[in-house]
């Protein structure tokens, strides 16, 4: 079942390996299929190098059951499907480790709009939970971290902030598809690393203004686009 | 038409991409016709893979409408065609978000000279633009971040100073052919990540001595040079 | 004699060659055999290019003499041996002057557990060695550097924290095998360069909670863990 | 004449190129005939690609003259020619602008001894000579560039230090061979990058105890060193 989708998460792990976002087996991109029924996912800590469509877990979007499948679906799997039950839209979900942006997330900030090159991707901040309490972490921790990512996006439009920070620990990205995820996970970890290099030459710099940041962020999105070939 | 410079600007945008400062689509390379009249520009939003001359957009110089071609130029061509209107002698115009140059601008600071390895290129500090006003962005947005290059050079030499950092956006740089513009975005991403390196070592680093500045950038450029073969 | 143990020694070497973490002849693994009597370990000052098993060293643990081999043991070859006599359970045993753990030993500090990539592999704080003395570097220096490794972790479990800080030296780590060794050298390595990224950004980033730290070094290791397909 | 030191030297050019302390054509590296009357020293401002040893110029030591070589010497070779002639021992001299050097030397401040990867390398700190002045600057500069070398090494052993951060400009190492000055000039750069990472994270991290630098120095050189095969 769902082979175009497996393979499509599959390519996607592995270009996500091979953008140099992940060490050893950390990391790991899910794909919903059209119904949004079923959540197709990396299995759990299996090395990148070999890792096919069938190895892929197929697991439901109700209840995180798996519907198939011969390895354990990633330790992460209730987080990526609290993602796709609250994000309309969303096709692709990724989670990584990835220097710049985990850093950002260790440090418990969030990203700042400095320049243009962050306005074509996000528009806004890139946010950064809360910290989760003792509780939130004992019992379903991975449901939990979920959960305070839906909590973070109360008032915002993930469709235009395709990415969050998850304090103490790293950022999940998304898109329409897993390689859209993955696209937006390697621009995320860009403009974590743009961010840090421009603090250090200027610690309280400024985000840009709104006309900047809209004007930016409208040459790529919407119906006023007017970048690349359409 | 303008076969030989397609190509050149073809190849210079392709090096431009195996240089390391783009990812993505982003960044795009142009070059002007001997007799000033149109400029061949990169397609906008199109992957660098697979690019061939024949992608390759002609554009004309006095109004920016396409003389030739099947794909819409860069989204930033208005801002390349202002600075080949006001800077003679340059040949050739880049855009990157290169990322250390593109730090400098977030920072919105000029680039000082602090060091020979600058002043072999750079008459002087790397300058940085002004914010737009939200008038400027709202309306030509694109021309109007050429017309504030423009206005920042107003008494500065362009063929001294071969690049501009843009308020909140990134780095321009020019010479005299395509191919010598990516030289220069080249040179001035190295000098972005040098003086970064150096400010972390003595915040309160000062310029070199004017009689350094001059020596080093006079080996190099106008009568007087005496490095390489000439 | 011990000729896989001589081989995976020698792999072990090699892909801490390929890893990055060694410039010119600098780091040295070892593996010691499965009824604790000797230790296999890289030559001292041999190129990493062309190394075979055959020119792995033997050495007797009791008291660190060649056993077997026509070249001289690492000179690093005391500290390893003070590890393994220590330490049960520890198989292999390595030492890098890797850029970032390396940063560290010479500020001196531990680093402290900021995140949960840091919690997924140390249990706490990557401790830092107290200085040595005169005295101890000036006779048995090898020796000694093992000798204060051991007085750090009196209270620590060397298993739960597979690596340390040696003040103004560098970093050594351990595991299991050799192989694992290897691995946690680059786990330490990564860790301490995302350290540094998120003091960058927060100097006064706090740790994260004990919930937190235990909840994901409990996912991965332990009777408790859910990590990967076991 | 001199075809082996041409090929010696020749090598250690294109070794300097691949170990990426050099972009486009900046860096030179020399050697000296046994006799110390002639230096073999690479062609100003040529490409590193498809440079052979009989691209390489011949000077005398005594006058700087070409003594052999169709193409005129590196611009820096003035400085070359004043460290042999003031160096006993020195065979091989390097001139880079390798990032972290080059911060130092654009920081003006000397490399501290902050760990023992730098004490098996450089017997003390890494000097940085004083500015030149604006005559110093105007007539003979190259050759003046290696008179405040010179004249910074008064009472410190080059043998020992083999290598200088040229204020303002970048570092200069050497070595006895073309090819142990380049592999001299990699160790530099790594050890200005080391020290950096370590400011970074202790801003007034103190230089190891004098007993430890000279243990580890001791190791590698001198009557009763250890290190290696010998």
């Amino acid at each position: 079942m769902l082979n175009e989708l497996k393979k499509a998460v599959c390519e996607a792990n592995l270009s996500l390996a091979d953008s140099g976002l992940v060490i050893d087996t950390w990391g790991n991109v899910s794909g919903i299929d059209a119904d949004r029924r079923n959540v197709v996912i990396k299995p759990s800590g299996v090395p990148y190098k070999g890792m096919e469509p069938r190895h892929m877990v197929v697991v439901s979007l109700a209840d995180g059951k798996v519907v198939e499948g011969d390895l354990k679906p990633s330790s992460d799997t209730a987080t990526h499907l609290e993602i796709y039950r609250n994000f309309a839209g969303v096709g692709g979900v990724v989670h990584t480790h990835s220097l710049f942006a985990t850093a950002w997330a260790q440090a418990q900030r969030a990203i700042p709009v400095l320049g243009t090159t962050h306005a074509d991707y996000f528009n806004g901040p890139v946010p950064c939970t809360r910290e989760m309490t003792a509780d939130e972490i004992d019992r379903d921790y991975e449901a939990n971290t979920g959960k305070v990512i839906i909590e973070r996006f109360r008032s915002l439009n993930p469709l235009h902030l395709p990415g969050v920070l998850v304090a103490g620990h790293g950022p999940f990205a998304w898109g329409q598809s897993a390689a859209q995820a993955v696209h937006n996970a390697i621009i995320l970890e860009h403009l974590a690393q743009l961010a840090s290099c421009t603090l250090a030459l200027a610690a309280n710099a400024t985000p840009i203004a709104d006309a900047l940041l809209n004007k930016h962020f409208g040459r790529k999105h919407g119906p006023g686009s007017y970048y690349g070939q359409k």
